[in-house]
């Protein structure tokens, strides 16, 4: 991407060292407020409870994969492959705002706050609200983020087994976290790609850098983004949010901030987001993008001292890093011991048989690290021919590592053992 | 610090690889309250505004100081110098809660919102509150901090010009900020400590290592720390604060969160900390450690939809990144410069007198690298005899760096230029 | 290992920051020629050639491992496993002599010029003699090396899955190459350690860290130990010192340093270092430790003007990096294919057909990188029970990992393609 | 350097991560022999027998400079400054050669081995040489190497106060050694590069990283480069060379490698490698290009058994790191502490009046950072104005810097303390 450009910056970022943004467009829009929101919202949620440094934000991440598009821009085409200048203004945009629509604690909003609704549907109504603003221009990183371009390997490199998004968190999420042993080639892999039958191809000497990352991804999901306390922590912010909302569709009065009050009192249906309802839309959106992780913890900090038992002491826990006492296992847990701990909770903490729920309960969560089926990693080798990378490694047995893992979990609180 | 814990916690820190917590008084001072708030504040305030990396907190800060403490306390030993079991516990404690008391940004919190307070009158105060509550075992740590322990070493430890807080935070600013070449030596420093005439000193083969501490931290201070930019984007925040607090004194309705509220609804004077007003001090306390970063952002992000112009133009500036301008010189800067700023101001924007102040300003910058003084870096020679760095040096002209550099700045919006 | 030293030597390592010897045996080994000998061999002999960053030496390595055991040793101890003083320093010296019998270029060495004995013959030898020096102060740490110590773990720390020795040299061998996502997570694998029924253990929650472990081993292998081009420059090595060994066993007149001279002329025999020969014993350790890669670079480059055009050759085409073209693949290279590239390269470089064979040639190579049955990491989970890991992860199949990996390869100029 | 290749090559470097060879011409130079030589030189010499890391050689030097090259060309091209592809290819080329006439240890081999010939006198006779077997392609590099092409800016990247080659070898030896602290801020102050009035300048913003490179570049000089012990240690090896030549002058039988002979049987002149004796010239090529750190080393171990004592000792120490007690002070030592060690070391040692003096004896070093006088920093301000470093920095006192620092030290053997 190197137009001869009016703007130029240069930002400094603790993994890469320099980011040069060379494009005028890419400098407007990340300078444009919808984006500048990133930087209040942390990449990794509350995983911050547990690793301290993993404060880093969805801005550093975002900055971060348009580096990394860069460098691949670059290798593609020195291997013969055509990339136009407005091709590779549009995919890197495409990847600079494919978080885009990512609110504060993205499982959290999605699932208690705004249901029904994705962060990718988020990113795309937005996406499409920044293309008016800026006049069409965003129309072919568009089409490339949803993958309408018929240069099919453009949007593998914004969303594939090997794109640029995932290259940069695993790297960033590694650095932040202090997990090194995480971290992945994503230069090495870069300097492999390339592109075979208009798919993103890797390069076969870089099969063992791909083990490597699939690998790292899997010990980064069970080491951090699946820890055990993590999902401790984020299971207690859902369960205030949840019970706030539920307060708050009763009718219950609560702190909250304009943004946050706005998703609370609110209940959200798949059709919301729908170009038939322009004004539900652009309120929606209003909101949304006015909301961070700032007003969520803001607004749990006061609850804190709330009437209601439950939503004071929920929050109160995750504020002060009391968390839930957590079991993890490959089979659900038993009724008897479910009901045993609720009993006891109930006890200890003067609970409702309602209220108790919020305290003492099994879930479930899944991790594929691999999944072929829909989105294979190819293999080019020396003499043209292509695989995946499940036939192309004599040794890594990919039906292994693209088993869904289910793990069953139950919370409750640590004073009831 | 290697007593027989009951509580053990090793906590990943990706500037030391592991920190271990093996005393339990420090594991439950870790876990309390007011001590996890320190999560919630960011070291740099709005630096990464700049620096986008620089989201650290003062809660990994002051677990990487005590950590540094622990490998001081060790080298201080194996070169004969005693350090019993009690005074390695304070003074690890001392460090891990100096920082305790800082608010919010903390620039703005002091100089706007506590008028007369410094985050050392309240790191005390939370330390004396803490000490009841943990029923008098942190008396010792206390005396170190406010250095009344007759070791005075210690305390030099906890507050000198090569204490921990100072290796740790230069060495953790220069990790998440990128600037790589503001890292210090802080191993080498360290292992080249030691006591004599009860003071602490250096080994004179460490010199070179010092002259490179000192300019990295100048270093530090011109590219990060006193940065035009994030003094810009702090002197928004400044100004953002002093408005709400003018209007809120005025009786004007404005959105904030209970703690921030009572910071906006009352002007401090200098005794309101004092034993003699035991129930203000409860409930300044019992605010102050509700109040943290999200706060402030939070409450500033709906002022941009107040109807105080200035106001809302602040917080949207400051929210969106539309920085002021900002020149920076030696000399001060004209009245007639001002006066024509101000005029295009008041015009563009349309403001009156009052109000342009806001928006186009000058202030003042100091900065002092080391000052021999009050505060000095005893060097020990091996023949047995102490030398400030000032004499021990036989090159760096300490000064030219002891020299206060003052600048002078100017701000004003974007579109007047 | 902290007894009160006389000695204290602090050594600065680029992958560790500070290496502590606290210990005065262990001082004065590292002071003795034998160990000092280490800094000129090269830990990964030729493959510089291929990753320039690779010159570091065994030396490095040595002193590495023998830190991880210091750290090894804390985290055990305290888990309230008994490790002696003694045992201590003994496990450390045995873990800082485990290679102090390498020639310069293993491989070439151990095949060509000193056949039918391997390095840890020569360890064990010069280990043997060094305790006589020492009165007898190594013999528990030899008896720990021979696994003859009743302690099973002290030995597993030296010699196993998960010693001392692998953990340095991945992360010592990724860190040179430049290899980093080679990187294994060694700090997070020891905090990890334990004992059980007198074995070295890893607690479950650092199942993930193994996987990785084993991953980024198989990634050092194909990408650095194995690499195509190493194994080229190596061969070539190899050629060299056989060609030269056949010429000096003849009787011809070839330069050479004295040491190098003394295992040129001379055939040897697996007895040779026994006991019952200590005369030849005497003289073999005397010329052996004069050996490192000095004396096979300085000799192979006089080599070059040999009158033997096939040593000259040979050596050149070494130094000045002229390598082989290398083929791999998973079957044996047909005769035709073979016989078709020797009858090219006689003619293209005027070769018989019994020098051919040094220019054109087919090998294998093998790798496991996890062999379950001699050799387990044992996984001890938090109900006392205990696994292999094979049985302990989920989802790694380690069948799959431990499965002997053999490769053939091909030789030949590079003019003859 | 971009123009479309032939040759592609990507090296893995530990300090930058990859560099890519783009050029053809620069592709042939790295593989001739006389480049690839460098891989057998070892930057800094004995240095690792004080920073056993400190291994890396002037081959990865070399290539780190030319990487460093591509990206200062390409800053400076993007300021819009010409400069064009024949350029760019010469001044990498410069830049790569530039230590190509390094010797072996080159201190040992500048005043003992080829007397009153530096190594920049044997760089421009091997870049000589090189020009004529590329036909003359090597002409615009040479002529920017000697300063006499008429763009000066070009010369001074590779030669001049912020000239590549010290931004590879500070960072890079900074990395091996382990001392972090002496790391610069290549990245940043490349990135503030540029030109006027035909000379490379800083933009002013870049002034405080310029200040910590001259002070970590200080750091280095006295904790690496000057260290006592690598002094001690290089003196070792001056003096054993020293004592060789002259035996060997004197006709004494003496085993070396026939280049090291040629060096060790020969007195050189000032005008050996004129152009007016071309035999003698091509002798001295000849066997300088055979000649590296291995026959130094290789030659040294057999001289341990040589029956000259005073050989032998020196060569047994320098081998076995038993090195010279060092001393070092701001003035002369006095003839009566010298008279006295001298009459301790013949006793103890048995050594006549002659034979002491290469155990006892003292010299001197000289440091100067920074001299502004023959070199400039220049430093560019916004108004177009430019001034020395010296004026430019309103507190570093350039005139301290920039006073040459002598050292006397004295060396005697360990046990005569």
């Amino acid at each position: 991407v190197t137009n001869k450009p009016n703007k130029r910056k240069i930002i400094n970022d603790p993994v890469y060292g320099f980011i040069n943004i060379n494009n005028d467009l890419v400098f407007d829009l990340i300078e444009h407020p919808w984006f500048q929101r990133l930087r209040r919202i942390r990449q990794l949620g509350l995983t911050y409870l547990v690793y301290p440094g993993s404060t880093h934000t969805r801005f550093q991440h975002a900055l971060g994969a348009a580096f990394l598009m860069g460098q691949a821009i670059n290798v593609i085409r020195s291997k013969g492959h055509e990339i136009t200048e407005a091709e590779a203004e549009a995919v890197t945009i495409a990847i600079l705002l494919h978080d885009v629509g990512h609110g504060p604690f993205s499982h959290a909003l999605e699932y208690s706050l705004i249901e029904d609704h994705t962060h990718e549907n988020l990113s795309e109504l937005i996406m499409d609200e920044l293309n008016k603003l800026f006049k069409g221009r965003l129309t072919l990183a568009i089409d490339i983020f949803k993958n309408r371009y018929q240069k099919k390997f453009l949007h593998q490199l914004v969303s594939g087994q090997l794109d640029m998004d995932r290259l940069d968190y695993l790297k960033r999420d590694s650095f932040f976290t202090g997990v090194t042993e995480g971290s992945v080639g994503s230069d090495r892999i870069i300097k492999m790609l390339s592109v075979a039958n208009d798919n993103l191809v890797l390069e076969a000497k870089g099969i063992y850098s791909i083990e490597q990352f699939l690998i790292a991804r899997r010990l980064m999901y069970w080491q951090v983004y699946l820890h055990k306390t993590v999902l401790s922590a984020e299971t207690l912010l859902v369960n205030s949010l949840k019970r706030a909302k539920k307060m708050a569709l009763e009718g219950q009065e609560l702190f909250a901030t304009p943004a946050l009050h706005f998703f609370l009192t609110r209940k959200f249906l798949k059709g919301d987001l729908s170009p038939s309802n322009p004004e539900l839309r652009a309120q929606i959106l209003k909101n949304f993008v006015m909301l961070d992780d700032t007003d969520i913890i803001a607004s749990t900090k006061v609850w804190e001292m709330h009437s209601d038992k439950v939503l004071s002491l929920l929050c109160k826990n995750m504020n002060d890093r009391i968390l839930y006492k957590i079991e993890m296992q490959n089979s659900a847990f038993s009724k008897e011991r479910m009901d045993e701990l609720k009993n006891k909770c109930k006890t200890k903490l003067g609970l409702t048989a309602n209220e108790v729920d919020y305290f003492v309960f099994s879930d479930t969560i899944i991790n594929h690290t691999y999944v072929p089926s829909d989105n294979r990693i190819s293999i080019l080798f020396k003499n043209g021919t292509i695989a995946d990378i499940s036939e192309a490694s004599d040794i890594l047995d990919i039906s292994v590592l693209s088993k869904v893992v289910k793990k069953y979990f139950l919370c409750y609180p640590r004073e009831i053992k």
